[in-house]
């Protein structure tokens, strides 16, 4: 029987539409959950004051981070005006063979090439209650245009069709209920007999 | 895209070897979750004083018994002592209807013919913390030999490499952490894509 995957830890990619409040529901689960990890991202962005390499983000330079793509060193990456972001993969790895789970926030198309790269991980949709509900909440910023928000609704509904790709959709209505619903979804991916069976019988056999 | 499954409801099948505590869990997931009915069984056998028909068991005859295992209408059933016992198909499949989901509590082997008559119900391996702590629970019984408590041991260990045809496994070592353990599959069943997905998208569209 070879049921377990190779990592004690499991990563949960946390994703979704903007203003669909996947960054407060992760915020209050690394708050709140023992044994989960933040994924720290790699950008060759100039830190700001107050962010500490390592914790905030890995820090490096241009050179640097072209290596790690060639090298296959990311699980996903994106340049952002002019600046590199991305996932590395060692850092992650790391963590979860440590039996940490590890949680990454991130838009739809970085959570897609992370499960190119990690089919392992647990994937999961943010979804807001209502597109009228998630209009409040991009209007409440007051950063973007009325036009530029409704494009990006259109672009929003669009991009649901990717929710096939993904394992769970939790809707954020209720921020209580939605944190509840991602730490019931952490709780039973550790109860999956793929990823905990075999090790279970192991110890019952050397009791008999 | 076709993603939900066509019951509302899910069914909950709690199963394990005798002695784990799946009538346990299951009595406390009853008592402390809104909308999960337990699966009641059919019986050719005579009712005992207080037992009432439809709630303790649907009570039959033999014949009609026997009219459902040919007509295809039971779950799984089994012969016990000389009387029929089963699961009648219909019952469970309408509260699922109705968006209640359904919880079963059955041995090994009447779960895994559940499955093959309902593969989509979610199946809990409920398993003791150590083979020391079932013999002792089994001891303390104090209903079997402690020799027919040993051929026991070893029935289960043996039963355990079942465990790979269902998708969750719980030890129940603290009554309070394996009840929540599975409640946080039931939440999470709920949450999976395959299952809201659809519905939800529909919402966003006619919004748009």
């Amino acid at each position: 029987m070879k049921l377990k995957e190779k990592h004690p830890g499991k990563l949960f990619v946390l994703s979704g539409p903007s203003g669909a409040g996947k960054g407060t529901i992760c915020k209050r689960l690394l708050e709140e959950t023992e044994d989960l990890s933040l994924s720290v991202s790699m950008t060759t962005r100039q830190p700001r004051t107050g962010e500490i390499d390592g914790v905030s983000y890995f820090f490096t330079d241009v050179e640097t981070f072209e290596n790690h793509i060639a090298g296959g060193e990311l699980l996903e990456f994106a340049k952002v005006y002019g600046n590199y972001y991305g996932t590395p993969k060692r850092a992650v790895l790391e963590k979860l063979t440590r039996g940490t789970d590890v949680i990454l926030e991130i838009d739809m198309q970085g959570a897609l090439k992370v499960k190119e790269n990690y089919p392992d991980g647990v994937f999961i949709f943010i979804l807001p209650p209502s597109m009228s509900e998630l209009r409040k909440r991009l209007t409440g910023r007051g950063t973007e245009s009325a036009e530029a928000i409704e494009l990006r609704l259109g672009e929003t509904f669009k991009e649901l069709s990717y929710i096939e790709k993904y394992d769970y959709c939790v809707v954020n209505g209720v921020l209580e209920e939605a944190v509840a619903r991602v730490k019931a979804i952490v709780i039973a991916e550790h109860s999956k007999v793929a990823f905990t069976a075999e090790e279970l019988i192991a110890s019952y056999k050397e009791e008999l």
